[in-house]
């Protein structure tokens, strides 16, 4: 399928089969993070892939935004540089973006090969780093949902390009966009 | 080509050819956006397409890390909620996250069509605005520069999984990772 297939037909699954995902497809998904771009290629991210069920059982107690019992969950988070500017990168939005490009990326790298996962920010990101013992300087910044997938809800309402999309400034339709999307 | 296919040739660009990015390609681009999930399903992001050579100087202008000169650029930002809780959200995780899913769609999409593209999170905020003419309650949070490329460059040194992928606790080793990678 064309990445365009794929990205079109990548749906967030809540509902997910009783069936462990296979080291070689994890992989493959946490390969397409790691290829995934980031400000000054800083690679700041590091992933804590969970299938053990009693972890993932606590990793969903941390999350309100965890929905189905899935069979993995990666936690995404960002490793900050000690001392300097340390506390305060946590939450800088070059670090978040990468997050972004990577867990995109993962989704995608998951839907290839037939599997369903869910990005997640509602957790306590407290209660993530005591469950997989994070020290100190890892701040989570996505959950990421992993399995088999159970139902598959429809497409979302999505809002139209003409709605999201201008042309050369701000609030200037493009004529080229249909109505239709 | 396969979605990993894609997501391994993918490179940023930093050198164009003078050679115009057609309004059908640029829109597959834009629609690999509109179908990013998003926190919630809100959308809250809004794309300025740029093709005008005027303009994109200008952008240029406020981005000190835009290089090469694309045909194309995507102000890629955040509209804020009115009233509530609107100033304080403006850098909220999720917004940026999802503008991360997002631009990672479109680097894809880029790449699926022969297109080259560099996300680009250095520049002035408040120049962007000015000159796409944007509202009070608009944050651009990425600027993305696009084009047919020239110089393709070779991937940067990346980690090896086994330096960011850890298994069910922080810094806890997976034996099925290679160290090759």
């Amino acid at each position: 399928m064309s990445v365009f297939e794929i990205i079109k037909k990548r749906r967030s699954i809540r509902s997910y089969l009783d069936k462990p995902v296979s080291d070689e497809a994890a992989i493959k998904i946490l390969d397409a993070a790691r290829l995934a771009p980031s400000g000054g290629n800083r690679q700041r991210w590091k992933f804590v892939y969970v299938n053990e069920k009693n972890v993932l059982r606590m990793i969903k107690n941390c999350s309100p935004g965890f929905y189905g019992d899935a069979t993995a969950a990666i936690i995404i988070g960002i490793e900050l540089q000690q001392g300097a500017s340390g506390g305060a990168s946590s939450g800088s939005t070059v670090g978040v973006l990468d997050i972004g490009f990577a867990a995109e990326n993962m989704s995608l790298a998951a839907e290839a090969q037939g599997l369903g996962s869910c990005v997640i920010a509602s957790f306590n990101a407290g209660c993530i780093s005591k469950v997989i013992n994070a020290p100190e300087n890892f701040r989570p910044i996505l959950v990421f949902s992993l399995g088999h997938p159970d139902k598959v809800p429809p497409m979302p309402a999505k809002k139209s390009l003409s709605e999201i999309v201008f042309l050369n400034e701000y609030g200037n339709k493009w004529d080229k966009l249909g109505e239709s999307e």
